[in-house]
């Protein structure tokens, strides 16, 4: 990184006028380990499972959504699918989860954890040994995909109800009340939002998950997709590649894997900020400021499809563009860099 | 636009999710006169010109800069260059008035309105009839570019100098006084910056330009890389393609073009929020909200590159993405739309 701060300071713009992807940069390079990072390929796991908590009557759209809309990822219809066509990401679409039975597609990894959560109001949502499996296949599928050259792994998030649990997570692993940590998801007024926070505080109350073990959270008050996510930051992490976080449930999926292993931390890129209320509680605690700020609420990953360009562009500037010296462009006087910001 | 509009409430994601990009998607289906918007390909000129005004100096690199940043851009080492080999941008390089005489180049292409502008702080720019040609040249370049298939056409900048007379004809197309419309440009200290405001103010005093008349404040207090970057702007309205603005510069050509053409506005897409203070009082006069806002302050047409996959993912979405009907994905009951905000 060090290095790699030396050569931003020889390319050919005045220092500093990259902005935030300067700094991106330099954070590459010490993903990468390297002061010329190449980003490779960029993919994004899609990860799908339904949530028991939607008996609580907590989202606009029946559960059988979930299963549909992983068929509309299939086929390529949905906005997810639509972005990653066009910037060349490769999408691996996952079931852990998805109360709906699915016909098996070449596109569709299974990876059956359970069959919808359990509902949190009564419950925990899974099983310790299950969360355990969903971070493992979580790292796997990681691991798979660094062999392959991918040098940007996004992650990306189908689940009809999934903003409850996430908002779960956020308020234990944060201590931030749930009111600060919930919002509005796909519901639309204040007499939903408030019996959303209600089914909050209920879940923690009645699973009581301890913030200081991650994997008990993820067990109580989570989701299989996040668990899966939490999974796919940490092998991602091991291998040394970059995470693309999307919005507020990668951010919770976030939040679980630097619990159990903060070092994580510094191979997380947030692509933006989402609309959901809880999401700056999660950026505030990760310490991550977002690459884009769209006004986006979708999931998916469509958040982050749509920052791995700027990212690219910042990777690229790096290690392409001509130093001074190379270009022959006369830099200006050398003791006014010191007082570069 | 209205019909934009209902096909993005059809589109299998919550309506209103996709934030900025759905209001983008409806102004590329107004300009391009289709409610399934194709972006096509994409270009960014980036204009070259010297500033007289530099004798005062205003700036902390030396005039033939320019020259060598040309050169930069030919041989594909600056940021710009970088960037748009990445995501398939095309570059016109054009010099509409650069001070040190540059060798033909293929890639070159030479508009010779001058050789660099008169110093502001003692008259005009340049001649009126020198003003009418940059707009005349800048629109017949970007009447050719939209015969080529280009649907997103970018501005870029290149002018040791040249946040000087933006900062002047801010003040004079706004009204806002130079201390709101001058920013430290690659300047640092505040003595600088107080100088730099001096030299606007000085400018505006001696040449008087009339804000009613745009071709008089080109004229007296901008720059031939401004004014061709207006006459871009004018032609490829004209030709119902969107200008993708990109910061502080490309904001000043907008207010040129606007003055002249006010329909001109409903075309323009500003990329991103410049850290050069008088950014915000274009944005603002021209209502305009920025794509991006990443802290850049290198003009060139960077921002401009770095947003068109933002943009090009707006069309493609309301363009591609599977109804609820075609993708048998249900949707929430229909009454609730109707607070769709």
């Amino acid at each position: 990184m060090a290095r790699a701060r030396t050569r931003q300071r020889q390319l050919t713009k005045p220092p500093g006028s990259l902005g935030r992807l300067e700094a991106l940069s330099v954070q590459l390079a010490g993903i990468y380990g390297t002061e010329r990072p190449q980003t490779g390929d960029k993919r994004v796991t899609v990860a799908a499972g339904d949530h028991g908590v939607v008996a609580q009557g907590v989202t606009a759209y029946p559960q059988t959504v979930t299963a549909q809309m992983v068929l509309n990822f299939l086929q390529g219809g949905a906005a997810v699918s639509v972005m990653a066509r066009h910037v060349g990401v490769g999408l691996s679409i996952v079931d852990v989860g998805v109360a709906t039975p699915l016909s098996s597609h070449p596109g569709l990894r299974v990876v059956a954890v359970g069959r919808s959560t359990g509902d949190i109001t009564v419950g925990p949502a899974m099983t310790r040994a299950q969360a355990q499996r969903c971070l493992e296949e979580g790292a796997a599928l990681a691991l798979e995909v660094a062999q392959e050259g991918t040098g940007l792994v996004g992650t990306g998030d189908m689940g009809i109800g999934n903003t409850t649990p996430s908002s779960a997570i956020a308020a234990c692993m944060t201590g931030a009340p749930p009111e600060r940590t919930t919002g509005r998801g796909t519901g639309r007024t204040p007499e939903e939002l408030g019996h959303k926070i209600a089914v909050v505080r209920r879940a923690l109350e009645v699973n009581r998950p301890d913030p200081a073990d991650a994997l008990d959270v993820l067990a109580k008050v989570g989701g299989f997709e996040i668990g899966l996510l939490a999974g796919v930051i940490l092998g991602t992490a091991s291998a040394r590649r970059a995470v693309v976080l999307d919005g507020f449930i990668a951010g919770a999926a976030a939040l679980i894997a630097c619990g159990l292993c903060p070092q994580a931390r510094g191979y997380l890129i947030a692509s933006h900020r989402s609309v959901e209320r809880g999401h700056r509680v999660i950026l505030r605690r990760l310490g991550l400021r977002p690459v884009l700020d769209l006004g986006l609420r979708l999931g998916e990953g469509t958040g982050a499809v749509l920052a791995m360009g700027v990212i690219e562009a910042a990777a690229a500037c790096l290690s392409e563009m001509a130093t001074f010296a190379e270009a022959g462009v006369t830099d200006r006087p050398a003791q006014s860099q010191e007082a570069r910001p």
